[in-house]
């Protein structure tokens, strides 16, 4: 059923100025909190049923593209390539260790003081998640490799800072390969940050209902960035937004084998009517 | 027109025996010598118009895959990660360097002498043409990556010698990011090495046709080897066999730009007519 389907239903007609009447106006809105499965092993990791999500990473995508022209890869001796596929990995290679210690490649330029480095270190997170070759023969060295790169951090400065710093040495890289490069920016988010007071009130209410259910507990609530999207982002343009992220097997989501327990769920409808209760 | 039709239309019954009738005898062959474009740069390179084949590489083509579940790209710190992606450029970086410098990787454990080292190091090709992802989504850590490679030599046992440490190395990478990998030998032929008296034919009349076209000429007709397969591949089961190599414009073949200059060709032609008349 399309919106405009479910508007005629109702008897609305289609106006900008109808629209606009049916938005949520700011002031009545008092926050917006979410309960959500992480998506990630983090919690499970740690042992804790619950934890309170700090903020939702921005994004960057990117498609790079290596080209140079075909050559069959039986004939061209070793030293006298220039292989889009052997340079693509070296880029992937690099990409890895960027993301795993951006601190080393970052420090030196100035860009992030040392505050927003340990936050960019605890977040950073990267993937290559597709790549092709053209022809795409076994015994043809590729004239063109391209592949993706989705790249997330809470801290926007710092994943700038990063997306600069990683695209300066893949061109360098592929210079001195002599292949061309071409680094296109497909999608680039923000990230939120949740809010502190929400936050803070929700880390005390999922600590109190643990302990209701298991008796005492040694550790603080966890705080964890959310590396996936959430309502709460589209959310956070209208009001102060909080999340509780729930532990799930594995980590794995979108899939037959997301799990979740039945007491962690539990865990997490106390913390929230404990939570509702505090607000009353 | 299928074999089968052709021989029917000479009025051959395919019976076995009939077949093995039309085979050679090799007794009553002397020779094959083969002409054709290098389909690679080497002679452009060294400027030089023809080229003495020495042997026909022998090849391996591997098929690798690598592979963990699937998790959300978005998700995962990095430090938790085991990315079959990361993995495999890893493994395909760790290709390069074998094929550039086997010297390193092989001299240490008595495998090769330093004479098959010497060939092995200015024969041995390597290259990967396809690769592909499951799922292949430029939000997901995939959950598979496969790769083929294709590695060839002159030298049989130095290919076999880098294929069994190459496999070695690629399965401790692999174990040390916690992947599984699986290597298949999809394909592995022999090299063909031409006939001695046959190459020191032919390179001493390609010198001459040259020096008949061009006047003084300083370094001798180059010896290659060749990296593709060839016809005298399969004449080697017959009989001996001997190849030259025509110069052509930046090594491109089997495409619209292959190009071979005319004088090239002349001099082809000149060098093979004077191989005839030392025969007669």
């Amino acid at each position: 059923m399309t919106v405009q389907d479910a508007l005629k239903e109702n008897s609305l007609e289609i106006t900008e100025e109808n629209l606009l009447q049916l938005k949520y106006d700011p002031g009545s809105v008092w926050g917006y909190i979410e309960v959500h499965i992480e998506q990630g092993p983090v919690l499970e990791w740690l042992g804790f049923p619950l934890g309170v999500v700090k903020g939702i990473a921005g994004q960057t995508r990117l498609k790079v593209t290596v080209k140079d022209s075909q050559r069959h890869a039986r004939t061209v001796p070793m030293s006298m390539r220039q292989d889009p596929m052997a340079a693509a990995t070296e880029l992937i290679v690099l990409l890895e260790s960027v993301c795993k210690n951006p601190k080393d490649f970052l420090s030196y330029d100035g860009h992030c003081n040392d505050i927003s480095l340990e936050s960019l270190s605890s977040s950073l997170v990267c993937a290559v998640g597709e790549i092709s070759t053209w022809p795409s023969a076994s015994n043809v060295i590729p004239g063109q490799v391209t592949f993706t790169v989705d790249l997330r951090a809470i801290d926007d400065m710092g994943r700038e800072a990063v997306i600069y710093e990683l695209s300066n040495q893949m061109y360098k890289i592929c210079e001195r390969r002599s292949v061309s490069c071409i680094i296109d920016c497909k999608h680039d988010a923000n990230a939120v940050v949740c809010d502190s007071e929400l936050s803070s009130q929700l880390k005390s209410v999922a600590y109190s209902a643990l302990r209701k259910m298991a008796g005492d507990i040694q550790d603080e609530t966890p705080t964890l960035m959310s590396g996936a999207g959430h309502d709460a982002m589209a959310m956070s343009h209208l009001t102060k937004v909080g999340m509780l992220f729930v532990r799930c097997r594995g980590g794995v989501s979108h899939s037959p084998a997301e799990h979740v327990l039945d007491e962690d769920v539990w865990a997490a409808g106390l913390a929230i009517l404990a939570f509702l209760e505090t607000q009353l």
